[in-house]
């Protein structure tokens, strides 16, 4: 690709990580200003680009390269221009960057695609303000039903609300996308994960996103004081929880693709001389395979009730989330191995641990996804990195993706 | 003993148990307003008794029963005034109460003693304000070093400062106690602990106050995504926290006498999607032996390592508080025993794993305790709980005490 497209699409990477509500640190949420200036800075580029642009009620932008037969059924690019609290600058914001550059590449070379291409930018994928992700994935598959309107933000809104105090509301448009109008989904997203970094390659070509079930587990024992109390005579809700922890590290370390992780735990009254009475934690479990992931619960829960039986504590068993794996479509699956092949040589199909906004595109339509390596693995953090040499990658491998297509 | 001389104790400490900082919850610490009230109701019922009343600029309380030969060496009796935040009635109040009580049954059956009693009720035993305990009992043997006089409390003011601004600066005494004028001090405490509840005993002697070292142990891995990095990836701080916890628990289940604890734990980033960064826990560890409590701890910090190590895992280990283990006075012992077999039938000889003012005054003076069961062991709690008929006994073993002792 040319040099000066991989350049921008780099300067643009930091362009729009400085668009943030935070002088601090990046944040850029839900219709929040900085999302807006981000979504205004999107469509700017496209515009430049000569594409045809909008934007809906809830700040999702999309640009349109018509291309020779506009009726054709679109091939849409994207990804999400949001970001968590204290973000990296290519979570998201990568995908629609390179997307874009895909295009310009294409329009340099003169090509003239015979289907459309939509470029879309999600207002909403990390979920940070209504604690429910893919709302602007979701509000172009018409997926933002009665249940995902009356969800709440911090200061008591619905999201209902909320779309008709705050959102776009002049000129909006009403995106909707289903197989009738559209082929598939293709997003360029990092990785989030050291497998690239490990196996030294620069892309991947995702199979699927892994499904998730997050629950919080209590257990419940009973304070004593630490020092007059003889072990025997304890019911320390924390060392059931390590006990518990201790186990579910054990089963996933046994079987392959699974992961369970407990990352927030707290424990009352927390008290440097009193025994634990209640150990309150967060408990992550993925899977490739719903089945899988079911069973791998079903005989976790099972294990930590014979722990707590054995020392006399009670559990809390509660599910706060399941979603079902969703799998990327075989046959776009089968063009990106081919793309990735002739860009850097490899073909490296792996499952995708973190959701995507594929996951809500796959109600209406077939889905593919690329992965690109980050550094050391590192997200949702301020030193989160991509190598230009991996960005040029995966933006020659959308390019090849859209020239191999002969049709939307 | 008097019924009226019991259910006038068991009715102080609902009076004391009313004097509080908080509306809501018992509170009374150093220096503050209700405990300044306390120390007044104290000196108020010791007064009523004919009792020589004074207090310290510390807030710590006395009342002399002088006896027939003044100039005797004197035995001291008494416990704190002082609480925790959210306290019991009996912790501390009691032994106050209790020592009160048995002057008072002396006085009814004219009994008069070859020795003065001085009873005495400590200003802090629990250290809430500057985070360092004894503050009272230290006072009355000359234990206010530099050090602690430089301790800050929460509004950064040091000890010495709020003594000259917020201490009884009007008719204050200094208190000090040392063997030429003393020839022991004995406190009545609950057990704290449900040794005696389960072996259905009202009172037991203490053989001594264990040795107890306070840690904190931070372990360090590498902040993650849960669902994007394999098990075999990770360096998951949480997870070898848990190893370390049940090799503690395990250690401690292992040897006599032997307690460990881990009370407070935290876990950064603190994300249920993020694998832990950091956790970082206090460890309580507690033994009658202070070379067995030196020998466990190094056992557990060669554990500690060799699990971090295992895991890639950084490890700190930071003592924060180690205090070596008080005998009690053999002799004190020995007529302790007699009285709680002559009153209960009973002779009980237990370890105490908490501290109390024996640690400090014993630096002075031989020193010996009396425990008196607890509902469910229960302390440091609202609902801690005493039977009447334990109060009974544990007066009823102070009044034995002083009766049986024939010089102080």
């Amino acid at each position: 690709m040319k040099a000066e497209i991989l350049l921008r699409a780099v300067s643009r990477v930091e362009e729009l990580g400085r668009i943030s509500d935070s002088p601090d640190y990046l944040q850029r949420t839900f219709l929040s200003r900085a999302n807006r200036a981000a979504a205004e800075c999107v469509t700017g580029w496209m515009r430049e680009l000569g594409m045809e642009v909008a934007h809906d009620k809830g700040g999702t932008v999309r640009g349109i390269l018509p291309g020779k037969n506009p009726d054709a059924k679109a091939v849409l690019l994207g990804s999400h221009i949001d970001t968590v609290i204290n973000a990296g600058k290519y979570d998201g914001a990568l995908g629609v960057i390179a997307a874009i550059a895909a295009v310009e590449e294409l329009l340099a070379d003169g090509v003239e695609l015979p289907f459309p291409v939509h470029v879309l930018g999600f207002s909403d994928e990390e979920g940070v303000r209504f604690q429910s992700t893919y709302l602007g994935s979701a509000g172009v598959v018409g997926g933002l039903d009665a249940g995902l309107l009356a969800a709440r933000d911090k200061q008591g809104n619905t999201l209902a609300e909320v779309l008709e105090s705050e959102g776009w509301n002049e000129g909006a448009e009403v995106f909707f996308y289903d197989e009738s109008s559209s082929s598939c989904y293709v997003e360029l997203h990092i990785e989030q994960g050291r497998v690239l970094e490990d196996a030294n390659e620069a892309a991947a070509v995702v199979s699927g996103i892994h499904g998730q079930a997050r629950l919080r587990v209590v257990i419940e024992g009973l304070a004593d004081h630490a020092g007059t109390t003889p072990m025997d005579l304890r019911r320390d809700a924390l060392a059931g929880a390590a006990e518990c922890m201790l186990k579910a590290e054990d089963l996933a370390r046994g079987a392959e693709d699974l992961v369970a992780t407990v990352g927030m735990l707290s424990v009352k009254p927390g008290a440097s001389n009193a025994i634990p009475q209640t150990a309150d934690f967060t408990l992550d479990v993925r899977h490739p395979d719903d089945t899988f992931l079911n069973d791998s619960l079903y005989q976790m829960r099972n294990d930590f009730e014979d722990i707590c039986k054995g020392r006399g504590l009670g559990l809390k068993w509660k599910p706060v989330q399941v979603s079902g794996a969703v799998a990327c479509d075989a046959g776009v699956i089968a063009e990106l191995l081919e793309c990735t092949r002739a860009v850097t040589g490899g073909a490296r199909l792996m499952g995708s641990g973190a959701g995507h906004d594929g996951v809500m595109i796959s109600r209406a339509m077939p889905v593919g996804m690329v992965f690109i390596r980050c550094r050391a693995g590192l997200s949702h953090h301020p030193e989160e990195y991509v190598e230009d040499y991996d960005i040029k990658a995966g933006i020659e491998v959308l390019v090849e993706f859209l020239k191999r297509r002969d049709h939307g």
